[in-house]
């Protein structure tokens, strides 16, 4: 029951051990974090077409949550970039930015989210995720840093522009570009110029200053909160507001309210599809993050326990006025270089976030909501990544394809359209490969109880005996393949009397090939020719005890493959075996 | 070019060796089996939901074409029971039976599916037929089967009832009971026993009578003809069609029509993916019957070119009165039993329904409707097979469940619900399976170079060197899988100095593993450890040679497991080689 109840709360785990020293850095840690997190989560809100003080609210209570079921203890819990495009892309199918109905499908799709993650962790289906290959992650992760970027753009020109799509979101700004106002323009371009600087050219001038690396490290890290102080303060000074720059303009100054999702049956059918994509999605970038920073520190992080904390951190978000949240790369590497040692940190971080909504708001008045889409567009276009595409082009073509199609058809049909296609893609090219394995006619190598492929090798071959190897497990996807293969190989070469398959590299047999295996035994018998299997591996061959197959084949199975060619032409094995010189054909090689 | 056509053109290969002798065999074929489609094709089209020339004209022309286009010498195209059942499905969502728009759409279902077949043989798609597990396909059969029944029940009851689903259909049938036809259920009960009675008892009593057995199965494949003459003899003696027995009345006397399918949008829109899963089920369907008579002739048929002959087969239904059709077992038997040595025993069965639909209609004018559907039911009874998931469950318990829920679901929602499920969750769980590998730590077995699995054997292992071998291809689905296992393994254990991981059994490593690897080595490299590889199969090191993994790797790729063991701990793996009686730990066994 204890053990139970700690695997289900790691927080049991570390807070036993917890000192004053971890306490003192895991404090400090959360002061850093808190004040780098107050223009993200604006930004991100803004991204996701919500109110500002939803993505501060989105940070509390979920990162409460994930502290105590998350297994990470570095993860930082929150809005993040590719979540909240993928948040804005369904809100906007049920709901009108800026309406209450809005703000109300964006609990729901947190709640649906939050829901999907506690079933995939409880019913361990955190296997799921593995479903997204990693060419398609690294494809929908670009197309959806320009998608994020392209829609941006519009709060850096002071104009308006929709569309969920690259096309519709370039369409619709070029349309509106007369409309530009220059005043949000410049504000928009120099917050871009001195943040690509900052994340460039800062960090080398700083050491070149003397600086100690950590500290470059954090004052690098605090480019945003420059930015945004600097902008606010010119619009506060010039009043640019009145010359048409857009404000962030008043939040309410609250703690996160208690919210309640809409649960209609209409809204839930609507945002279902994408509740579970963003909860895969959100899985797979927060377990990718959470263990690299596990590793740095040969920790451990649980799957499946991850799960169930960000189901926690979603369902907090969905019932605290928040939206979809998950373990983000940015919030996570800052609290790691902050010091934190243990998800305390992350409780820290709440508090001050709840003390930034209740107190500091006013501040935000002024600031202009193109410096927040400046400081989304310089760092999603730190994910975009077009040479993954030139450096896997050629270590494999189909996973090239599934990364182009993935990126195409992410920017040209929305973010749900890509990465449904991406893993149907990954899955149909897996089993395509799959279902054409590699098949090798194999003869004897002279001198040798080894076997190779008469293609590449001199080997010793009978033309009654057709040996053949295949490279892959047998299931479904290869099943008829393999009766394919050795049909036409039969009806080709009539002198063919028995047909030896060679199981040294077959993993496994399900049904479907067991089933072809059967109707091979038949359809040869009928064909006059023996069939037999060498080299089947122990955990296949328990399996094979259990049906008829081994007393219906009309041959036999041999330990080796030798033995089977021993057996069948007992003359020419045996000479080979001791002659290194034995006339071997050389089909391949000229 | 000549070959070329020949590979499109089968015809021209059997048609240069055609003798009097064939002629004389194909054309005795082609009048027992004439006779024997004519109940049979009205049989189908009543299932379909068609006028019953449409079952005669739908094996006309696509017979004809079929002999042109394909591959088997012996197969028999035109309309099926589970296309007919499937055709019903849905069709009956964009049109109401007995309608104008109803035979019209069943035209653009048809040239549809020739359009997806002709594609996938075009392009080679044939692969995507293997999707279907055979566990699926068998369960997929038995819920038709019983559907088909279900469906044909109120005709032999003589009321109406309607649905596409087994709840559906029996609820309709139970409301309608009362109104049940006194002298239909007769007919239908009586050709029922009949025809169950040949199918089980007649033959023996035959060859016991002393017949030869090859007159004694054309006898018992005619058992449907004559319960279609006795009935309908019977009906006219009697005019029970005045009793309100349900006849099939005045079929139209003509060739088949010059038929335009109804190409609008809209209802393409609607037929496309109906169309879709009656090519593949239609393909798959017919390629195994194709196999299966061309073993026993050990003749060769090419799956590719299959697809290009039911393609050509199907289009030519649409445009003459037709609706889907595919290669049946029923019909091909009766052909191949009956002699038919090539391709034209179908054309003359062509030329011969050809001079029924002319000449023979009127006399099937009283044929109660009850007997057609006696005859559906008796042969479809024989799909079914529930004790295939007895077999099964024995052998392979996921197999076991997807072909159960593909049985039920197809029950309980429709032909359409139960194949898509059906191809889903066998996908699901083979990438399930593959994504969670065999995984043994290893150790040497004393005496030998050999490396065995510690859980099963008493081997010489090292606390320094954690060596792992998986028994599985590394692709995505298990990318992940490998990474948690190490690191899991590797945070446990924290005298690890050293990951060997044996590769054996690795048939190939995709760009999502290739990154779970190199992921793998910069976070031991993080945490202190370095990998290793050994046993790395020949095309796989050719890929791997592409990338910068290997010169990244922290540690060394070797050629066997015992040359990593030895090259890592010298002392303990040559004392273990030499001394057989080298202490060894026993983990998994007492």
């Amino acid at each position: 029951m204890f053990e139970r109840l700690h695997r289900y709360l790691p927080i049991l785990d570390w807070s036993r051990t917890y000192t004053r020293d971890t306490l003192s850095n895991d404090m400090l840690a959360a002061v850093i974090v808190t004040i780098m997190l107050i223009p993200q989560s604006l930004a991100y809100a803004m991204l996701a077409g919500l109110p500002p003080e939803a993505g501060i609210y989105a940070s509390i209570a979920p990162i409460l949550l994930y502290a105590i079921f998350g297994t990470s203890r570095a993860l930082a819990v929150g809005p993040v970039a590719v979540v909240s495009l993928m948040t804005a892309a369904a809100v906007g199918q049920v709901a009108e930015q800026g309406t209450m109905g809005y703000a109300a499908a964006a609990l729901t799709l947190a709640l649906l989210s939050g829901l999907f993650l506690l079933a995939m962790g409880l019913f361990r289906l955190g296997f799921l995720a593995s479903f997204l290959s990693h060419p398609v992650i690294v494809g929908f992760i670009t197309a959806s840093g320009l998608l994020i970027a392209a829609s941006q753009l519009r709060h850096v020109l002071g104009i308006e522009a929709h569309g969920h799509t690259l096309p519709q979101m370039l369409g619709s700004l070029a349309g509106n570009l007369g409309d530009t106002n220059i005043a949000t323009l410049v504000i928009g371009a120099l917050a871009m110029a001195f943040l690509f600087w900052v994340r460039k050219g800062l960090k080398p001038l700083l050491l070149s200053l003397g600086l100690r690396p950590k500290l470059a490290d954090v004052v690098t890290k605090a480019g945003p909160v420059a930015a945004v102080l600097v902008t606010t303060l010119a619009v506060w000074a010039f009043r640019l507001d009145e010359a048409g720059v857009r404000i962030v303009g008043s939040v309410p100054q609250s703690l996160p309210p208690l919210t309640m999702p809409d649960l209609s049956f209409d809204l839930i059918e609507m945002l279902a599809v994408p509740a579970l994509l963003i909860s895969i999605i959100g899985f797979v970038e927060s377990i990718s993050v959470a263990q690299t920073f596990a590793s740095k520190k040969r920790q451990r992080v649980d799957p499946d326990q991850e799960l169930i904390g960000l189901g926690a951190a979603n369902i907090g978000a969905a019932f605290t006025g928040g939206y979809p949240v998950t373990g983000g790369f940015a919030r996570s590497v800052v609290n790691f270089d902050a010091g934190a040692e243990t998800p305390a940190a992350g409780a820290f971080t709440a508090i001050g976030l709840a003390i930034a909504a209740v107190a500091l708001t006013p501040l935000v008045y002024f600031l202009p909501t193109a410096t927040l889409a400046a400081t989304i567009i310089v760092a999603v276009l730190g994910l975009v990544d077009f040479r993954a595409l030139a450096r896997i082009w050629p270590y494999s073509k189909s996973d090239f394809a599934a990364q182009l199609a993935t990126i195409l058809l992410t920017l040209g049909f929305g973010v749900e359209v890509g990465i449904v296609a991406g893993v149907g893609l990954s899955i149909t090219l897996h089993l395509y490969r799959t279902s054409r394995p590699h098949c090798a006619v194999i003869g004897q190598v002279p001198g040798t109880e080894h076997f190779r492929n008469t293609d590449r090798h001199c080997v010793v071959t009978s033309p009654r005996i057709h040996m053949l190897r295949v490279d892959e497990s047998l299931y479904f996807p290869n099943a008829r393949f393999l009766q394919d293969r050795i049909y036409a190989d039969v009806a080709r070469n009539r002198a063919i009397r028995h047909v030896v398959l060679q199981c040294s590299a077959v993993n496994a047999i399900d049904a479907s090939a067991l089933e072809a295996l059967e109707e091979i035994n038949h359809h040869l018998k009928d064909s006059g020719v023996t069939f037999h299997l060498s080299e089947v591996k122990g955990p296949v061959m328990d399996r094979l005890q259990r049906t008829t197959f081994v007393e219906d084949l009309t041959g036999q199975i041999y330990l080796t493959q030798y033995d089977a060619f021993e057996a069948l032409d007992p003359g020419l094995a045996r000479v080979a075996l001791k002659d290194p010189r034995t006339a071997a054909t050389c089909h391949g090689l000229q």
